[in-house]
């Protein structure tokens, strides 16, 4: 990289700015609360100055990469999936220019799409598997919409969604469980999680699984506590039994995750035998948009 | 039968009275907006009075059945579940007597509970299978919280339970699909219903063909009418796979449902290649009532 990159991962609720040295070292970052959906229409130029004018002002020779939904339809420009198997320069190659307030341009990034089973999309995900640096390996990027992504030859080949920790907001917030569900207390947090991650192995399959929660907290078998830790563990060791299902051995397995998310799934990998290299998202991001910004068109 | 039979399905939020003549037949019914949850402590004699009253006093030497949560904690008096396995007879030994307001008596039926992998407990269903008259075969009972019950040598031996309708109303009305979901016209429905049978039988489970309709639905691959029937077409396949999956060959398979619960399961026990008998949940009501009775203690 010849020179510093700023990089935004510019998503629904908000944006997040790194200033990287040529080294790959982050020298500066912030986070904004002006996500896409914040934005009015031609406002991206001025949401940009907001953000991170300063950053380009002080570093008017540095490229800019913007990573995320503001790429989608409802972006600063929809920049159209790249279909899968997809290589780092495929994607950068596929990147759209648009034109700041001071006349300089930056590079939104398009998503990924893939059409094995079902159709399905990304849209930042893509950035951070490419951070991973992989030329064989699955990365797991757990959240609301959880995605798993296969790199074979150092292409992004296949990829799905999971709807995991949306699932559990509804059943945790929304559902019949959420009257007995408790702040976990003691070991209500292990407990939980290990009940959870057995249920998810049993043959009756989530909506059995679930309700099974309901019983036995009403028959005094498992706490209120426990009952958030078991939603969990149940819905991550289900979607890590679906991955393997659609991606086979999980072999060089990278979980993009930090905090509760990286116990959570570390945990329930473990349960399941399966080692995994642990990346933080922000690690992933940064080193992604520096193999990018690489690859970027002269 | 030697007398007639005043049996109320009695639930949560509503009652079901009905008059049961010596041969089966049912001389009247009615409905009323007085489930266990609008009774205060205490007030169960004048409710019963409100909805069946006149019954009563037409009918002094008819007996008195009370089916469902009225037999639970918050319900007239607390019927503990009888545990599985469980004849006819056994299920009628364990009802409760209770006094109406003018001195006469009427029995509380139990529920049932299944210690074999989660513990679960039903209340109220256990009359309808019972109503099935079976020797040997499997009761499909559909609803928001689906049970499936076993039935060997003429006792309920196992059942499960599984959160089918509640995660549908989750799903439909509070994820991120309820925004891309719209009536359905034309051949929405049956459109819907085929690619959720086929989702359900790829590998990613209910998180990723549950996320897949809003892929497809934003790629213009799926019409958003279709995604009320993709949704509950998925999840009624998935409940046949694990009710398949928990009891074996589904052999001598009863459905007791009616309406657009009778169509759609029908539809996904078709294609799951399951032959099914279709019995009303009021036939397996009063059938399950008239058969309780007889096996009361004198």
């Amino acid at each position: 990289m010849p020179n510093p990159l700023i990089a935004l991962d510019w998503g629904t609720t908000r944006a997040r700015a790194f200033l990287i040295g040529e080294d790959g070292t982050v020298l500066d970052k912030r986070t904004a609360d002006r996500g896409i959906q914040s934005v009015p229409a031609g406002g991206f130029p001025a949401a940009f100055e907001a953000i991170a004018g300063d950053l380009r002002r002080a570093n008017p020779e540095a490229a800019i990469l913007l990573a995320g939904m503001v790429g989608s339809r409802n972006g600063w420009i929809e920049a159209p999936y790249v279909a899968c198997p997809a290589s780092p320069a495929e994607i950068a190659a596929a990147g759209l220019r648009v034109t700041l307030d001071d006349g300089t341009a930056a590079t939104v990034l398009p998503g990924l799409s893939c059409d094995e089973g079902a159709f399905d999309v990304m849209r930042g995900e893509e950035t951070l598997v490419v951070g991973l640096g992989l030329s064989d390996g699955i990365a797991c990027l757990p959240g609301t919409h959880s995605k798993w992504a296969k790199v074979e030859g150092g292409r992004i080949t296949r990829f799905a969604s999971f709807m995991t920790g949306e699932v559990y907001g509804l059943l945790r917030e929304h559902s019949i469980l959420s009257r007995l569900a408790e702040e976990p207390a003691g070991e209500d947090a292990a407990e939980g999680a290990r009940r959870g991650i057995a249920a998810a192995a049993r043959p009756g399959g989530l909506l059995n699984a679930a309700f099974a929660a309901r019983s036995e907290v009403l028959a005094g078998r498992m706490s209120g506590g426990a009952v958030g830790p078991y939603l969990s563990s149940l819905l991550v060791a289900q979607e890590i039994a679906a991955a393997r299902a659609m991606f086979g051995g999980l072999e060089n397995l990278h979980l993009v995750a930090d905090g509760v998310l990286a116990q959570s799934y570390g945990r329930a990998l473990a349960a399941a035998g399966l080692d995994h290299q642990l990346v933080t998202p922000e690690a992933a991001f940064v080193a992604g948009v520096a193999r990018l910004a690489a690859d970027l068109p002269a």
